[in-house]
């Protein structure tokens, strides 16, 4: 089953999509419907509301405030050596650091570039969903809680990034971080582990790696975070991006008014961003 | 003016303390009431409703779900070179790192040590606490958001906080963050940079600073952190711990059951929290 939040009629709704149709869902959005109780994929495969054509919906971030955002740093092999690093410092566990619930932007919206920043870099990456209150969780029942499968991008500043050792500030700028379009079931994914992480900016191919790259799968990355804080429905945990980041590149390239940022996840679908100016005085 | 969130009736309730009493106020804790509009303080000031001793009254985390806790890391002289760095790395930029809501605790609540790490500590500060929204901001401004102030203990768990370089995941522990009694509005505060920060664990002081031995004062942090993402009414900006954490001992010395922590900053209050051992299974 595949899920998304659109804007319909001036308000925000969660709907289901079923190829070409979206059904609206009685919920304001995905985080409403996955907070809504354990049996929330069930109720909204078998609903019936108003129909849409996809075509003509606009699609808003997938989920608008989730109570976390815990993304993992270094978790992609090639990432991990692009950034001069050595891989053995990073398999013992994983790296954590946060996003403010405002940071997020939704998968067509404009890319404000911010006019105090000129790295601002792409990091295209899988996102995990929450489906359910997790707490000191094995890895099966991570796998277990994890509602489904999204695409984000955790654009980063890098100049922010590096002024100090903690990474916050560099990527947590205000609307800056692509989350959707879709949530896509675990049943409809064949392996997480398998599928092709892509980002372009305007036609060039940037990043073009595999989750199969990854050092702490999904649900371990899930029931690792599970032994310090609860998970629950709507939390959203970014994976870890793979190589091909404009930081890393020689010379370092980033992102200018104008271009196209496009993250896609095989089998999941894409984030559409187009990079522009920040307006005078803003 | 001093609020604070008491329980009451069952319930979570905004309240406002003169003297030895405590009025009720129509709102659910104080982060709603800060959330009500730009007057809340004028509001709050002449607000009549129900009474009660304070002495009967227990009180509650100051801000059970703000959108926003950003911690400032090293921000005090003496604590940066207790640990072992050097002044002159950490006075040009601000160095934050986050916390997530679920990470707060009440102020008299029992500190339910986790059974996974064995290196708690404590780290007592002085918090702002946001009154309204505010976005690339100078100092005036930042000070003229400031609703008041409050005291937090960032407590962290040492050994996760130094698993990875990235802090969040030792600074994050389920319930483990003091945050309260109550805010004091900055008009009662004479100099917020000359307060005395103390911690005892039981009848032993461990810390003993002052802010005046921050590098970089209340308005400095909330401006610069503006500068990447707007902060909001009810947003908490821990500014920083000043020496004498149990982990620069030798040897170093943590919290453990049947201790109790006491974090305090002059003029604003204490928080007092029991360190229990956690319950089999959990």
């Amino acid at each position: 089953m595949r899920v998304a939040t659109a804007h319909v009629d001036g308000a925000s709704r969660a709907v289901r999509i079923d190829g070409a149709r979206a059904t609206a869902l009685p919920y304001a959005g995905v985080g409403e419907l996955l907070a809504s109780g354990d049996d929330w994929a069930s109720r909204a495969a078998a609903a019936r509301g108003e129909q849409f054509d996809l075509d003509g919906l606009r699609l808003a971030t997938l989920i608008a405030r989730p109570e976390k955002i815990i993304c993992a740093g270094l978790n992609f092999r090639k990432h991990i050596l692009e950034s001069g690093r050595t891989l053995a410092d990073w398999t013992t566990y994983p790296m954590f650091f946060a996003k403010y619930s405002r940071s997020l932007l939704g998968p067509y919206d404009d890319l404000v570039l911010p006019d105090n920043s000129d790295r601002v870099d792409w990091e295209a990456e899988l996102a995990v969903i929450v489906g359910r209150e997790v707490w000191h969780a094995d890895e099966e029942q991570a796998l277990a809680a994890i509602a489904g499968y999204t695409v984000i991008n955790d654009v980063s500043m890098r100049d922010w990034q590096t002024r100090t050792p903690q990474m916050l500030q560099g990527k947590t700028f205000e609307r800056s971080t692509p989350l959707g379009p879709v949530l896509v079931t675990g049943d409809e994914i064949d392996d997480a582990h398998d599928l092709a992480v892509r980002c372009w900016v305007d036609e060039e191919l940037m990043q073009d790696g595999s989750t199969s790259d990854m050092i702490f799968s999904c649900a371990a990355l899930v029931a690792y975070a599970s032994q310090f804080i609860t998970l629950v429905p709507g939390d959203v945990i970014a994976t870890g991006t793979p190589s091909g980041i404009g930081g890393a590149r020689t010379p370092p390239i980033y992102l200018r008014p104008g271009q196209v940022m496009r993250s896609s996840v095989e089998g999941i679908g894409e984030c559409v961003n187009r990079c522009v100016a920040p307006e005078a005085g803003r």
